[in-house]
């Protein structure tokens, strides 16, 4: 299925946003009125066997996870999670030891970022799957979207790209990196990378009618990986984010970064709309292909 | 699994509500304070391929169950929906012609009860697989619980039990018979029959801390079932709640009902705890069963 042309679809059919709901479809979270000073924040993802993890895994790693893509959604927007709902659903003849290892992982990793747990469902299924719905709140001024960034803003990633294949499980979603940004330099957009860092951008640059210029020699890059696979990988959770240029020197000179900078230029935005640019090692510009890590291959 | 078990322990680790959240896991909604007058509510439910429907079922009436399921849920705590999130697993090869009727249903069920699509999920998966997360909101002194039954209540349940075999797509949520009687009696306690109506009158004593007496020759029929069989079915979501013998009085002589009560009395609460009982036509007294209906068999 082309997902994007059938989400595109699916916008245009949920219609405006009305009421209380100030975002719908398109972004990481939707965003609702609360109060003068603050959004709610509402987001979902699942994950299913042998697409997103595998049993082998680890139930207790699996529960992790089914949380952790959830505040790395919170976190690109600005926002901090508060409560999830869980729905579960196990083959026949799943323990009620399986069921408690899953909640073993979401019940720990809610603790660390003070989310309560609300409700759900368990049902039969014959893979594994879990589709956690998680709320949250941002001060309005601190909301980050995908549609803020301007021609000319540099683009940033966290922190060298994880490897989905061997990372998927542990890794720790850029929370405090969001908590540092929203509350000191408030960027002009916001994604997190869970399908790749080229068809994220690519988001980014639609949702802002802008183009961009990524440096393939830029690229942060963790053992085992090229800067292609980089752009590719899916299940990584980094996040990725525009500054203006002037905001950026800030950055760099802030003192509170002293151990170490977090935060990795990797290009400028362009106002080339639809160009998607990649200038490669030898300085070649390559179209920027966007398809994405198909997760397990 | 042993549901009911590993659910318990769950909600004994997930703590005790705080913050906002009034009620957590244990009714068919979670209950969050809102404001002065309301609170919000937040359910969620699940439905997957060969558990709750096969893909010949078709998209649209699979898309339309899913949403159902939930205002059902909200119908049963006296609430009104609001908006919903949308996570679906859809195999690799599924067409955008699929995911286009399974919102089909989805919008279109939406459009009845004036909810709107915040947002959601899509991700590949061997089985089709959905799971509509949905909020909604209640008057405080409209919100009906399961814990609210009083010895001496009689239980009534909403129309004729629907044969959870052949109609478990095409019901329409009881959320009329919700209204009215949120507006015009506040039963004691309620709660849906997803699981049956022994399976859900169970829980509805556990959490009144009361036991029952139902009436076999009391329990309305659809055409085709007969009173065991609607005690064990599932996937029925009718209504079944409490009410004192002076509220019920009035009920009966309602003139707003003229057009036939669409509430039956099956049975009373009584004071015996963990004491469920079944009145026999023959006048036996037997203890009810709780397992419900295993779904598809």
């Amino acid at each position: 299925m082309r997902e994007t042309r059938a989400i595109n679809e699916l916008r245009e059919r949920a219609g405006k946003a009305g009421k209380s709901l100030v975002l719908g479809i398109g972004d990481d979270c939707a965003v609702f009125e609360r109060d003068s000073k603050r959004f709610s924040l509402w987001c979902q993802d699942m994950i299913v066997e042998d697409t997103h993890f595998r049993r082998g895994d680890g139930y207790k790693n699996i529960g992790r996870k089914s949380v952790a893509v959830n505040i790395s959604d919170i976190a690109a927007m600005g926002g901090v999670p508060e409560y999830i709902s869980v729905s579960i659903g196990l083959p026949e003849n799943a323990s009620v030891a399986v069921f408690r290892k899953i909640y073993d992982g979401i019940l720990e990793i809610c603790g660390e970022y003070g989310i309560a747990l609300a409700g759900g469902d368990t049902v039969r299924s014959g893979k594994m799957v879990i589709d956690v719905s998680m709320t949250g709140t941002v001060f309005k001024r601190q909301l980050m979207r995908r549609s803020g960034a301007k021609s000319g803003d540099l683009v940033f990633v966290t922190g060298p790209v994880r490897n989905g294949k061997t990372e998927h499980l542990s890794f720790r979603p850029r929370f405090d990196e969001s908590r540092f940004l929203a509350e000191n330099y408030t960027p002009s957009a916001m994604i997190d990378t869970s399908d790749g860092i080229a068809p994220d951008i690519r988001r980014l640059c639609e949702e802002s009618g802008t183009g961009c210029r990524l440096y393939e020699q830029a690229i942060p890059l963790s053992s085992g990986l090229d800067a292609v696979e980089a752009l590719y990988y899916g299940e990584s959770f980094e996040l990725l984010f525009t500054m203006s240029r002037r905001k950026a020197e800030r950055l760099f000179t802030d003192k509170r970064l002293r151990a170490g900078c977090p935060f990795f230029i990797i290009g400028e935005m362009t106002g080339e709309k639809k160009g998607l640019k990649l200038i490669r090692a030898a300085g070649r510009v390559e179209n920027l292909k966007a398809e994405g890590y198909r997760h397990f291959g």
